[in-house]
């Protein structure tokens, strides 16, 4: 028995989902499909973090463990000749150490979220970005973020069906940058509560449109209620970039 | 009577070029249908580029001649109304002098090449960029790409299929630069010969490969001989990005 760490990409437009679910195809399925035509044990794939429908992944990590020993290169490649048909594919594999918990060993995830401020149709990035139609004010967003940084109580931007013990989570950075027609929300933490990325976005941009003011923004996290949330902004534009763990 | 300039995005994919064909979805023709519902007299939608099948645009720009008179952005949203079910969309619509030709009027145009330099499948440019498996070396296709640079002719980067009346081509810049695993080549001439961009793509990534030598790309280039071009390079990876009009 030997375990594995694999990266992976996918787009999550037509996914219910990382997670398994009785109804609809999601990631961590379609991934244990694969492996297991590697591997008569059928193995569990643990992820890092559970994406939501239609959230996407250019860095999502998951460890895997399998019966006979595989180089890394070689294992990628024979999952990959499996996931033809998926939207997912597996660019990094290597062999860990057995105790390594994609989820559990994880010391930060880094996400993205990816507006497109026009007005025209999306064509590129058509359910892979929120198109936001009215112009943003981008440097207000900043601004106000920055109150999100450190150790706090996220309870406005945490989703009502949120799993975790404590709404309290410490928030590494937030930065909101304009590049061209896209603005970029790229936001680090060890961990983050169900939708926090989204509500906190979704806030934001009522900065941006200038309906919420820096104050608007500050007195509705500092309310620690969910009421106070914003708009949840929609999967397409949030994007797993990358999990850290120790170094060895 | 009155003259609209119209910049257009669009994924080459599932068309078979810009220009109307007897069999195949064109862009020319969704625009041009598009543009029927909003104007009786059928109007005509001259590009500025003849975009190959599967070839992309960022920046493409036509003109169209309208029966009444229209602001530019209401003409952009009617436009785009009429585009829903296509991976086509106006973004920007203005009102040009009648004298404004898109194809005859340019000065230059911009594309780009993206390649992407990995094993994995490719997942978010799948269809959007040609992947290249083996490592290539950026550095020696850059500099091998400077002997392009100016008036040459262009033989052997020319399709058997070109109906240009010479081979004689100004290039105004070639850069070839890595981005994380893309390989980007940014090109800009007044005009290019059928199938050029690609040629030249194919041809230099031969010398990425270290298959071709800076001089065995020279000499081909030299003999203006078609027999001496590389594999062409698919369409995936090319985007026209911009045309240039001289400033009013």
């Amino acid at each position: 028995m030997a375990r594995y760490r694999l990266t992976i990409e996918y787009d999550g437009e037509g996914y219910c989902g990382w997670q398994r679910q009785a109804n609809g195809a999601s990631i961590q399925q379609a991934l244990e499909e694969a492996v297991a035509r590697l591997d008569p044990g059928a193995p569990h794939v643990g992820g890092a973090g559970r994406t939501d429908a239609g959230v996407h992944a250019r860095g999502q990590v998951a460890h895997v463990d399998l019966a006979r020993e595989w180089a890394g290169w070689r294992l990628r490649e024979a999952i990959n000749a499996h996931l033809v048909d998926e939207q997912i594919a597996v660019v990094e594999a290597s062999p860990v150490a057995e105790d390594f918990d994609a989820r559990r060993s994880a010391v930060a995830r880094h996400y993205r979220y990816v507006v497109v401020n026009r007005r025209a149709p999306l064509v590129f990035e058509r359910g892979r970005a929120w198109r936001v139609k009215t112009p943003l004010r981008v440097e207000p967003m900043h601004e106000a973020a920055q109150v999100l940084i450190g150790r706090h109580d996220f309870s406005t931007f945490r989703d009502a069906q949120c799993q975790a013990n404590s709404p309290l989570r410490t928030l590494d950075y937030l930065r909101v940058s304009a590049e061209g027609e896209r603005v970029l929300f790229d936001v680090g933490a060890r961990s983050f509560l169900h939708r926090q990325v989204r509500s906190m976005v979704g806030s934001l941009v009522e900065v941006g449109l200038e309906k919420w003011s820096g104050a608007d923004f500050r007195a509705a996290f500092e309310a620690a209620d969910r009421r106070r949330c914003g708009p949840v902004a929609p999967p397409d534009g949030l994007y797993l970039m990358r999990v850290d763990y120790p170094e060895k």
